[in-house]
């Protein structure tokens, strides 16, 4: 099936807003197996839905549509969808209740404008808003389809992992079944490369590979008529995926990084300290971002100048003297002192040049040393890593959260 | 002039990649005073390409394209470009020459793939590119113009801004000029709730409102025969918008809240150092964040933990048992032990709860503490922000901003 994607709001034309719905929307339905054709994007202007709706309908099965569900003059979706489908406009009571209902939770009055909203093309499948007043809907006329789903990304999305993804797999009588594998440490095209044979060779399951800056995910999805099968067919290809890039693999249940070491932190128990020269406290702020560390992460250290690594930490002014604030022998002394003064079971030190400026020949921007003590144990690691300074940092502390990883897992 | 955006690549509509050079070029173009209809994006599909060119050309006078200029089969723009303009492709021996520069001065050799790069339709104006190897070009045909850029946004708004603008400026016989104030602690529909009759009354100079979480952004852009002219006509617009919104001003020159305070530490050679416990470093680690302010920022403690509130800050036993971590008398206390410890200009505290679990009827999640001592002066601020973990960490930061940025300006 081929879908298409019709965002609808003038702020998307001003550049105010970033249209983030029709990549979300991509990924979901790819995974689905469905064939996404074209995104477009359409001001609050009635001709040119209009236009734009029959354009892409003309070239695709289904035309989904964010944007313009709203109570306002401006929202004209739901009307140019009844008119393109050749469907009056019906009031839906239920819908209604439900609206008031919600202005009543949180102490307003109902608007009369609002209850535009409770109105649908005849004959569609209300879809509920569980996060805002507006429902979306799902129109069917001859052998086209239309969805609607409201604007707000935090609205959208779960609308369609409740409403309309059960829809897509009951329509092509079919059970998806999907795995994350999240991957640290290697490159995109490396992971691509390991994996190209399979991906080529691979119809059902199908092999995808997303990238953020320093991960790499890659989502493995298979279709069946039951879902004990589609599980089931998943999992030799998962095995082979591991078979090839197992070394970096961080988790199989399409968490982050970050999720995971919170998550072995907090379930080993295993209390946390930092102490961070040029990430400035960025390693600190993403642990305490997720929540229920507080049981674990003790305290952290942002000792960016030599007085503050010295009172704090016990750096030696000899040491600082004869190799630099950036060197294995601070780092290390960095992370001793962090021990000493805390008794964590996992202390971390980093220090290094974040750049733009104050990098030399011997040591450049993007050399950064992290310490790690661990138990008894203390490592310390060197990194070159390029970039600008918030590339720099950032994968500064990805390196030292995968560092924790190997050492709590004893990898 | 209408102008339409095609973004081309199978990654946006597998979702991997989100579209986001069509909301940069649509703010560039608007604040040009042109009028944008329509963002569509397409795969690297030759029939589609082609089609959508069309499309998008029959509704527009000038068409801007992104991606598709790389070396690879799939890339697809200027062989599409050349066949809707009716020009051949021609290769430019000069740029042939920067290409092997280019891949001489990253120590690699030319492919011979990246020959295609140096053929462009006929006639047409050829777009540096500082930032990459494929240039981009402009197409004049009948009244159309096709511009086509690279796809890497690092890569296309350098472009966009060094050559497609003046082009843009020239073409319409014009100068502009933009200014940008910035402003803090009023939200975007308040603030154009306030100047919207200015807003509506104006035609030249125009007036738009940005949002970011927690700023406000309005432009104020004219147009004219001569730059100085075109600058004068923005000031008494600019003035009487500062008369309204005037308290909330932070920045003339487009710089952010957090760009405006590093500024001002550095400018006044004020040392700062922070105490953080919900935001775990974020305050920090945003303040790292701007290069040079090694030179002012001391250190900073990420006091989790009420072990690290006492030693560290020597927040008393007692008032974490009366008062609880979460009060004004344990800011206070955090911000006093602060300024005893590193004698620093501006200390700041920061205790609170973030969520999404921990909060309580009397104490509930958003309630934040913020202290600050400058110089002889401590006062300690009570908020309540809404919103997940992420947002009220969030919001505490630029609250803390904004309270030294008052304190140092005397405001």
């Amino acid at each position: 099936m081929n879908v298409s994607m019709l965002a609808i709001g003038t702020e998307l034309l001003m550049g105010t807003t970033v249209n983030t719905n029709s990549a979300i929307l991509s990924e979901h339905l790819n995974a689905l197996g469905l064939n996404v054709l074209y995104h477009a994007t359409v001001g609050d202007n009635p001709t040119r839905i209009k236009e734009s709706l029959n354009e892409l309908l003309s070239k695709s099965d289904m035309v989904i549509t964010t944007g313009g569900l709203g109570p306002t003059q401006d929202d004209l979706t739901r009307d140019m969808i009844a008119d393109v489908s050749g469907n009056d406009l019906v009031l839906n009571e239920g819908v209604v209740d439900q609206i008031q209902c919600f202005f009543k939770s949180i102490h307003r009055t109902m608007n009369h404008n609002n209850q535009k909203q409770a109105y649908f093309p005849e004959g569609a499948t209300i879809l509920p808003n569980a996060n805002g007043t507006a429902p979306g809907f799902i129109t069917e006329f001859g052998n086209k389809t239309i969805v609607a789903l409201p604007g707000p990304p935090h609205e959208m999305e779960p609308m369609f992992l409740e409403s309309v993804q059960p829809y897509l797999m009951k329509k092509s009588n079919c059970v998806m079944a999907s795995k994350y594998l999240t991957f640290y440490g290697i490159g995109e095209s490396a992971a691509e490369a390991e994996i190209d044979d399979l991906v080529a060779s691979q119809t059902n399951p199908t092999i995808a590979t997303y990238a953020k800056p320093g991960q790499v995910t890659i989502r493995v999805t298979s279709k069946a008529k039951q879902e004990l099968e589609a599980k089931a067919m998943i999992e030799p290809v998962v095995e082979q995926i591991k078979e090839r890039l197992g070394f970096y693999l961080v988790s199989e249940t399409h968490e982050s990084l970050l999720e995971v070491v919170g998550q072995l932190l907090i379930e080993k128990k295993l209390r946390i300290a930092v102490a961070e020269s040029c990430t400035g406290g960025l390693l600190a702020s993403k642990l305490t971002d997720i929540p229920g560390i507080s049981s674990v992460f003790e305290r952290g250290y942002v000792t960016y100048s030599n007085e503050a690594k010295m009172d704090l930490l016990g750096v030696q002014e000899e040491t600082l003297k004869t190799h630099g604030a950036v060197s294995e022998e601070t780092a290390k002394e960095m992370v001793e002192g962090l021990k000493r003064n805390t008794g964590c079971d996992i202390c971390v030190s980093i220090t290094g040049i974040a750049g733009p400026n104050g990098g030399t020949a011997d040591k450049p921007v993007g050399l950064v040393y992290i310490g790690l003590a661990y138990l008894g144990d203390v490592i310390v690691i060197k990194n070159n890593f390029h970039g600008n300074r918030g590339r720099v940092r950032h994968y500064t502390c990805l390196k030292a959260l995968d560092m924790i990883r190997r050492k709590m897992l004893g990898l």
